[in-house]
């Protein structure tokens, strides 16, 4: 017996739009709830302190028993590090493709999770039935191997999730996306399609990243000492091209950096990663062959501080420095946040006499990206031919850009949904409209702690951040109220102590001047004697510095 | 009589290597010192608190006597930003353009320094006499009027600096840098050419700033409502041309933004601006318009949290607020480090219904730079001639990159001096190497604070900022040393409180303990125990959080 409520389609994101990162995707219809990925995202600026961010799952603990599962599409972070969180919370089955649930296992097994856990391979033949939802995976092309989109077969309909994908027409792995099978999705008709809006404001079509590969040849050919080539440790294709160019090039392969030997690692484990033998050194021996000889394949190609590629530079790296003469290769462009300190290392890597190529330099590209340009976006737009649009995966602007490509093949107007977070878009009877808002947000984690460090804790590391904090201790007799030490004043952060003796020492005299007037006026709460205190305080430096540290009263009573 | 320590030519930089920013470079022959431009740089995001940065000037000030004047290239922040600090300390005489002047007397008023500064107009024609220093000027080009070069005859040879510069062919103004000029000074020999390095990663020439011009008029053609144009208040070329797109377009120009209304007073007080009698109209009467009618130019093409464009997108400013249908141009590319700023308000500027026209989706551009590209600073470079070559004003690779431009048209490599600030090059009977270091750094101001926060109170900072501080206060008995009162702890930026009593009573035992146990072990130095405490609850807290929050041990005694 179904109710009008339960054959209701709903189709929403706890992460993933108007941000890149902590993609969570859901479909549900009726009691069957499918989540597709669980990612994380790295913390905005502003968020002082925070390790990582991922979504708020209020929505899937408080329909826990529907749950069906969790779908995913590849192996990044901002797909997958989100579940050694959220599965803690949340026991369900996840599926993956091999490599991804390899990259999976690796993060759960950290987590203490991998037993409890339910793994199952899928890969682009597979079809599971989860309830009254039907689901399969189509191969896409995407910075890392063994990507998939999927297919969710409903009862109301079919919604198509297409994960991260650009059409390469000469894959690395000679592993084609599979447009025979997204056409046939696509003729047996889409109720919805939710694709991947990153480079939606990208005209043109994404270049192959066998471009790199041919790049990335020239440079080891040409380089008559040591190439080292940095990029990130989740762009298996990458990594296979650095391995072929060394191969060809007959140089010694040394893998550098915690993040990257484990992706070499784990793809080489499960065939994902072709290698020959031999190739591969360790790190030590770097120095024993002749530079010529010699390949570098590490992380740091976003000028992380602590990152492999920073520490080479600033000559703090345990086992390899940069010699004049070495070949550095950043293989990647910034993330938009960390142009500076990308310069910085590409700075640091001149001075020490290193022959740098980088985004801004290389004319002929040492980086191409995982995410479709605006004909890849069209072209997959016109196999599915959605009656219903829905872009994920991106910031507002790119969403509204993806929404107009999919008019411009003939989407209507009406049937392209931006949302946010958390707006769902409701499917009954073949037609579509926003639903109610679902809670959503941004769960912060900082060391061991998940969600115990909110507004209030960050506007207090921001105010410390920027004028640092005075502590003004004093202590009182119960008896008589009276002064018994104190007021001491402790400042950190705030000025040079030496520079500022004379200062310190007028604060300490506003302090006893406003608990005199106090005592005088006869306040005897302490929350107001301390509000008297850090507002005379604060007043004071003000004037003198236009500064505004935190001023925290302590009163002792003995 | 001269000795030849006098006799010797020396140029060097105290700001502006290394860096985009705080440029202040130094000729001295003998005991004539000129200081060429005196700029601020805003803070590196580690700089917490800092509000700007301005170049270590200790050796003018060990030199006063024989400072005999700072001449300023043009009207721009990172050239005559630092001067209300400096001429503070180093009361010389100014020499600058008419608008530079006229900028910089705004600031001096400010600083009430405008009364006792010498301040010298010099345009195109003028010879400046200084000491045994020749100077005079050329007109360049760039992205504010009245820009010039300099030459300094010196008696061991010219000194070249261009100041900031591109060649534009159709100027907004048409006033053409003075290539005839510059053509002169070359053949009359250029001992060494200082130049601006800021663009010489990029290829080809840099466009023309009638360009923005054209695609400004076809958007002020097409907007259907109000246009608003946001750019920097420093680039009055932009600003005359969107005066001439609203005054071509019938629209009433409003100007919003406090550093925008006092650029533009200026640049029309001067005669810079051009702009038609009652084109401009208060803001209070925007809204009394028809939408079509009104242009308006505002600060905040960078997307900072206070700039008018970004309190207009957010519905929070007090004369305009952005309404659906809005054409928005941001006509200016972010600054390296803005750009998750400028992305967040061209998507607050969407959702609030306008029509946003940025970098990533205009293609005919709404910006162009002022910088000269390598065909611009080749054209420079074959135009003076230089035999040594100082590249100047740019990161390291910038520098690097103008270098390689440098030797390609046919300057020694030996010749070029890649140097940091503080590096000097001397010159002596035509030859020239480097000489010893002169200090220099950066000077942090906070506030009214010039130089009073370091590395030690930003360390401070930083350690606050991640993870907030732990207070602890104890009161010990004078005579015994028995806790009166305490330990209590207060934390600040650390963790919810209400989220964490169990792990701050915990902290509370391990103080207690720790104590104890010094009390038993005859600990009596304070220092030593308040080492103790915060090691064992660093410890403590580590374990149980992975969080290093700054420990604060208060012992008072009564």
């Amino acid at each position: 017996m179904k109710n009008n409520s339960r054959s209701k389609l709903s189709v929403f994101a706890l992460g993933g739009l108007d941000e890149i990162g902590k993609n969570m995707y859901v479909v549900r219809y009726g009691d069957d709830i499918i989540v597709i990925d669980s990612g994380l995202m790295f913390p905005e600026e502003e968020m002082l302190g925070i390790d990582v961010v991922i979504p708020d799952i209020t929505y899937l603990l408080e329909n826990r028993e529907k749950v069906r599962g969790i779908l995913l599409t590849h192996g990044h972070e901002d797909h997958i590090g989100g579940l050694p969180y959220i599965l803690r919370e949340l026991n369900v089955p996840i599926y993956g493709t091999k490599l991804t649930l390899g990259l999976v296992e690796h993060k759960l097994r950290e987590a203490h999770l991998l037993n409890q856990t339910k793994r199952i391979i899928v890969n682009n033949r597979s079809e599971v039935t989860l309830g009254s939802i039907r689901a399969s995976f189509f191969k896409v092309n995407h910075s890392i191997p063994d990507s998939v989109g999927i297919a969710l077969e409903t009862p109301e309909g079919t919604v198509v999730h297409t994960g991260d994908f650009k059409f390469d027409m000469t894959p690395v792995n000679s592993n084609m996306a599979d447009m025979h099978k997204m056409a046939e999705i696509g003729k047996k008709g889409v109720l919805c399609l939710l694709s991947d809006s990153t480079n939606a404001e990208r005209p043109g079509f994404t270049g192959s990243e066998r471009n790199v590969g041919e790049a990335l040849a020239e440079i080891f050919r040409i380089g008559r000492q040591r190439v080292i080539v940095a990029t990130f440790a989740s762009n298996i294709s990458r990594i296979q091209q650095v391995v072929d160019a060394a191969r060809d090039h007959n140089r010694k392969l040394a893998v550098i950096g915690r993040s990257m030997v484990n992706a070499v690692n784990i793809s080489m484990e499960l065939g994902y990663l072709r290698v020959p033998p031999d190739l591969l050194i360790d790190p030590d021996e770097i120095n024993r062959l002749p530079a010529h000889k010699v390949a570098v394949i590490s992380t740091g190609s976003q000028g992380e501080p602590m990152s492999a590629l920073t520490r080479m530079a600033h000559g703090a790296h345990r086992k390899i420095e940069i010699l004049p003469g070495d070949t550095v290769v950043l293989a990647a462009t910034p993330i938009p946040g960390n142009e500076k300190t990308v310069a910085k290392t590409v700075d640091q890597l001149y001075r020490v006499g290193a022959n740098v190529i980088y985004s801004a330099n290389s004319s002929n590209g040492v980086h191409v990206s995982g995410h479709g340009s605006q004909e890849d976006l069209k072209l997959m737009l016109n196999l599915m031919q959605p009656k219903y649009f829905l872009p994920i995966h991106g910031e507002h602007r790119m969403l509204r850009a993806h929404g107009q490509l999919a008019e411009s093949i003939g989407v209507r107007p009406e049937n392209v949904f931006i949302c946010d977070n958390g707006d769902t878009v409701e499917f009954s009877s073949g037609k579509a409209r926003y639903g109610s808002k679902i809670t959503t947000g941004k769960v912060l984690i900082d060391g061991l702690g998940i969600g115990d460090v909110g507004n209030i804790v960050l506007r207090d590391r921001k105010l410390l951040s920027q004028d640092g904090i005075l502590v003004v201790v004093v202590t009182l007799s119960k008896n008589n109220g009276k002064i018994l030490s104190g007021p001491d004043i402790i400042s950190r952060g705030f000025v040079y102590v030496r520079e500022s003796e004379k200062l310190l020492e007028e604060a300490n005299r506003i302090v006893t001047q406003t608990m005199e007037k106090c005592a005088n006026e006869q306040v005897s709460e302490w929350a107001s004697l301390k509000t008297s205190i850090r507002e005379a305080l604060s007043r004071f430096l003000y004037d003198r510095t236009r500064r505004r540290p935190m001023i925290l009263p302590i009163i002792m009573e003995v």
